[in-house]
């Protein structure tokens, strides 16, 4: 492999010839052999646009000059792109601050800026990644900011269309389910009847409120500890600073980016995101329902409860020919507990700040991110592949409802609870049907029962 | 033992004479002989709140008779204020939608009521715990109501209280410590200097976000199950039930209850609590933070760091003569390790609806009353007990500070980055000041340095 | 009230006459408004029996002269007894070390062996609670020891019977079932046959290896932190002193402890409580499962899966007459879900000790004696409530089997699995048998099909 | 893209001509469009450990013949080799039954068996997917199997070798140490001294316990699903066939594997999975302790604790020229946080199993499988980057020792509690020396007070 080296405050490194990274980079790689999970693109790509953010905002002060400026503009540009994700190699187990990705940051525009300032690549001349490229910022700010934008994209780009698609969909099967009047379950016993509408409604309704839930969360994203550089203070910057680069941040992302009220917490805590990442959890829990549900209703096909009739979409089974599984329920379902784990990661790192920083970002970002990725993705695979195919076994449900003995419920107010029991118990114990027993006890007439007695009338309240 | 005989639909049971409870619960003190856990008395006095609430509804529908449901609001009132606390003997570990709490609440009512209207306790003559208690009630919407109702009140009693007091003291000491300049410390290593008044306004400004954040989940505590009944319809209840019953509970206690959009939602699923629970997490892990920190602070007396000097309020050690510990931060540390396991239990207990019904009621209130009781007290406890009294070691945070390396950061804009890293090297190399060094090496002079190197221009940015 | 006054190192405090405990304990009252959760009595019950030992040890070593260490040995007896349990009013949240609950165990007995040897109670003389009940002792060494005795104690007498319990009842329903031929299920879909002893013969193995697990981990919990004293050196005690102390507790409770091999780790660290809760909540997944199973097994009475007949218990709902619930399932799961939450919280916990001492003692010990206790008296009420009452449905469940397509598998390893799908497929979209498509397709004839096709050859493998 | 036609009972598919798998394998990557996690290398391997176990066994029974069998055990061998690594795409979040990643690795090595043998790939002839390599399989005993091979392995090659060199490492530290003798701190403030040597004595401890638990838990991960085919009754295998295919698998990996005594339980729950995440957790517990002191102990350079010197390996600001922070200990603190999550993602699943099956494989071994990579690797890099070169401050630390106030301990047993309490606080509060104020309070005499004091004496019990 053809190297070239690169030096930092503590010597000569070689590094890749093909690659933009420095020094500080390549020792990460060399100290940091753990595991295989690299930071997100999604940071990398969010670490471009604040390096983008700043340069404008240190020529607009005076203090980088306009060519270095142009050049590390055009590079962080690049990185936004993407053309550089393969020049970001570390991991996420690293200084805990994100200080090393930050400066891999650094290292790849103030060489790709060299470069298109027709200098030597290595040289930090005529743009330095710690001088020029990190002007007015620390990782301390730099990486949280980092953290925040990245969220604050994969929200809109990725987890809200997710949800959002999952959530028209269970409205359009409410409203086509509407009519279909089924047994309703509760301590996963017979209960007294509503539609299938109705609990798909109630699904949908979960799902407008986790929708609802992410997005009350996301004001807190959108502050930015850019500008507190290494403890809060904000030393090494001016006036002002704080504020430009975030509206820098917003007018590249196209998101209310602004700066946070208050940098000592920003640094020091990471509350914003734990809060993130508890409505996270509750998107879980409610999915998870959902998906559980769906699965036991479309469970059979002939000995479960086989109400619902899932799609179908691939075979099911390496040893039981014919076999289909709801394996979209299972997909989701996994993501969901694994969304409970990632929280609870987040929450333990989030109360470990020591003093004026926390070391816990590059964890809490992956966690967090992760996250918002497989519920995204998995309620738009969950949707698109189980939801929007998923009919009612009408004959089935028409079955079970009428064959239910908690229909007796609608009689209470005529006979009172404990004749409406009697009626239930004997029903159940002789294989009957309600009406048969309650005329049979003499508690009602026949005239009255078919009455009172009306699925069609028991989905709501009266009148 | 003095008894008397209650019966239910499984048959007569044996209660204690001086009890208002009926066969119901005394079945449920029988069937669940597990662990220690009562129903949380906020619990039962929301039960109360519902069962008023609901009799004073049904008397303006004409459901209920007028002495019938004076008698029973009298004797809801009474349990709202406390008189039959020893009347709701039973434990978390029951039915899990907390029937046999909810027949608990009847079961005293209606024998209070039916003492109130000189009948014989246990005829259920003429207040029946069902019929007339329950009326247009299930436990399915009751208990959920009723965890709700538990739970607005207890922020507003409380949490908010005790958060409150935190914060104002915070500032309190932010304000006091305004003007003391201290070392900062990231990676817990010397870093930058910033206030003392900076570092508890950070502490301040995460408890004032987790006001927020709580306060922020109030609006779906305050949404209502109750009306749905048994599986969300609303069966037995009239149109406009839920509304006027979240109203009469609204005026009971004060705070803004309406009655849920979504009652399918609302019995299914929990996952307003489920998020309530992640701010309570958040609070705790900003707690934490704070409650560490000032630990590690105020460590010592003499070979600690040494900068706060905590408040004594106890024997320290019953070994060590003289020994004074932080235990207010160890009473709070624990209380928030202990709030982040009771939301790990809730997230997992809201996934785990079944088609109409949750059944986790009891465990997932007991846990979120826990963690809402726990955090109120632990921090009204640490404010008073520690906060408040917390000084500032002057002379010592003053020799902290000077001695940093890290004052070297406000050269880098002067000298360069990779000089002034050399000039920290070198000092702490040679055991010397960084202004001799800086000297030395030919980097600055003497007035440049004492120009720049200016602890009180380093906490700010500049102009 | 009436009080007396009693010392300690910051001052005189008035504590209730009827009391015996001291001014350390009436201190940590006034200091730790904190929660409604005390010390579980194990806790207290632990700490008079340390105090037993080290009186008997300390008198042995010549230490504490015979008449005080009879005293003390007779108060701490009284303590092991029960007598002074309402003497034990601390919290949990108190001093993480648990020093306020030694020093309470300590004040208690030195009072209680100051009456006895006729001295007065208060005056410190001619028993003290620091230099003759906490002789050789430190908080930090006790309270370890305490909860290690605790949970030890309550393995054996509440945790481990119940489990044996619930074993036994599985055990005994696995071989009564032994015959019935069901359907399996598999992502709750239909699947091929097994007995439904085969069933519960899983659950009765998960128990079984639970009981294994938690035994695994006892010998750690075994080890006595006793005689490390403050920091783990055993400062202030005699050689030898943590070897006896550790045969004295382990005579007086009748369990194998020994004194810890490294006392820096038994103060600092608590893994053997993390460990060992791990282990409670591997056995809260086994009984989730097991309980989860069993309702939905259960469901119905008519409109649900209905293979199992669950004993009614309790009438189930306030509003449906005659609904019976399988509300034994829904406290084991609730308990279960509560187990995982108690074991995030241990987990953290046990990572945060700091230096020479990890200072959540008391949260710690709280979550794993309560996750015993109900563990053990869940599993108990669930095999004496529900396991034991559990029938088979024969019929119904005879009826699931033969319907099911699945039993096409037998016929994969004759015609191909590609055919065999053919067969399943067509059947279940026809509506009809397998063996009609099977034929019907020439794919296999009659004999051969029913040759093949018995599910009783189906749940084994074949010779 | 060239491609290449796949069947399956779903119809015809085009996969990339370059890659061996065929339609399932590209039907789930078309079905499961979630997040960027691929199944783990581990498993792919341990999955062709099995189909190679499986044909020598088939063929042993002279169910396979002797062509096919050794086409694919030459094509399982050459996944085992990591050959294939690239013909597995699939992601994590698939059917739970991981039943796409057994075809996967049926397919692939189908297509690879055939190519051996001459057919054309595709053909499924001679070999077929399903017939041949998953003969005697289901994914529901075969998948399960792969997790605990997969675990068995990374527990021998990556967990228990970095374990064992941190262990190895603190233990050089602690003997290295054993003589310097330092202030202890409990509650972090100052207590009784010890070496340095029992602090990292006590380290040392804590990871050979994790090593021996970890050990303790592996012999439940050597018991093998495989033979339980679909539901755990071994239907389509011989009898003796899930002990043979057991032993090859032993043999194939050089580790101790046996047949699972109830493959119900073992398809139905993941209890050994549970169980072992429990210890993984308690590593993790361990390890943050661990590098959480190391850290705050070598806090500074000068104005922190300062009795370690760490190890310089990289720049460690951005911002701060010179700083240095200790990266190893934050990567792996992070890492300890991350495992705590897994392994409550790990407990929820288990609990999750429905009847048969419990259908959170991929999820459940990913977690767990991520957690030991992370736990081997970060406690190999912390040792080589950090323990290894860590050095004490024995100045700093003697300093720090002898102006400790909690000497006064060994003064206790000649003066009493009450007197050396006297003694400390007076020294605080002048300021002065233990000595000075034990002699002006007239409690001890010079001579006695030089005898007693002695730090050398307090490391340890008296004889």
């Amino acid at each position: 492999m053809s190297t070239r080296t690169e030096t930092d405050s503590f010597g000569p490194l070689e590094v890749p010839s093909d690659k933009y990274w420095g020094a500080q980079t390549q020792r990460s790689i060399m100290n940091f052999p753990i595991g295989w999970e690299r930071q997100p693109v999604a940071i990398i790509r969010a670490l471009g646009a604040i390096k983008k953010a700043a340069a404008i905002v240190n020529e607009d002060f005076g203090d980088l000059d306009a060519d270095r400026a142009k050049a590390i503009q055009q590079a962080a540009q690049e990185v936004i792109d993407g053309k550089f994700d393969d020049n970001f190699p570390l991991v996420v187990w690293q200084t805990g601050s994100g200080t090393q990705s930050n400066m891999n940051a650094n290292e790849v525009i103030a060489n790709r800026a060299i470069e298109i300032m027709g200098g030597t690549i290595g040289s930090k001349d005529p743009v330095h990644p710690n001088d020029h490229c990190n002007m007015g910022q620390s990782s301390n700010d730099t990486f949280p900011t980092a953290m925040h934008v990245a969220i604050g994209m994969m929200a809109r780009d990725t987890l809200l269309p997710g949800l959002r698609k999952l959530h028209a969909a269970l409205e359009v099967k409410s409203e086509e389910f509407k009519d279909i009047i089924k047994i309703g379950r509760t301590h996963t016993q017979d209960a007294t009847p509503l539609t299938l509408g109705q609990e798909f409604g109630g699904y949908a309704h979960q799902v407008a409120k986790g929708i609802e839930r992410v997005e009350a969360c996301l004001p807190d994203i959108y502050e930015l500890a850019q500008g507190g550089t290494a403890v809060g203070t904000g030393l090494n910057t001016r006036k002002g600073f704080a504020e430009k680069v975030a509206a820098e941040i917003a007018s590249i992302t196209g998101l209310p980016f602004v700066t946070a009220p208050n940098k000592f917490e920003s640094l020091a805590a990471h509350d914003a995101m734990v809060m993130f990442s508890g409505a996270l959890k509750t998107v879980a829990a409610s999915l998870f329902k959902i998906a559980n549900d769906m699965r036991l209703l479309g469970s059979g096909p002939r000995s479960g409860l086989g109400e619902l009739i899932l799609p179908e979409n691939e075979p099911g089974s390496s040893i039981m020919p014919g076999k289909v599984n709801p394996t979209q329920a299972e997909a989701l379902t996994m993501v969901c507990a694994h969304v409970m784990g990632n929280d609870a990661a987040v929450g333990f790192a989030g109360s470990q700040g020591h003093f004026e920083l926390n070391v816990y970002n590059p964890m809490m970002s992956y966690n967090v991110l992760q996250s918002m990725q497989l519920l995204g993705d998995a309620a738009g695979s969950f949707t698109d592949n189980m939801v929007v195919g998923t009919q009612a076994n009408v004959e089935r449900i028409d079955k079970l409802m009428k064959e239910s003995l908690m229909l007796v419920t609608a009689l209470a107010p005529t006979i009172g609870y404990d004749n409406a029991t009697k009626v239930a118990k004997t029903a159940h114990k002789n294989g009957t049907t309600l009406k048969e027993e309650a005329i049979a006890l003499g508690l009602v007439d026949e005239e009255t029962f078919d009455r009172v007695v009306r699925p069609e009338l028991m989905i709501g309240p009266k009148d």
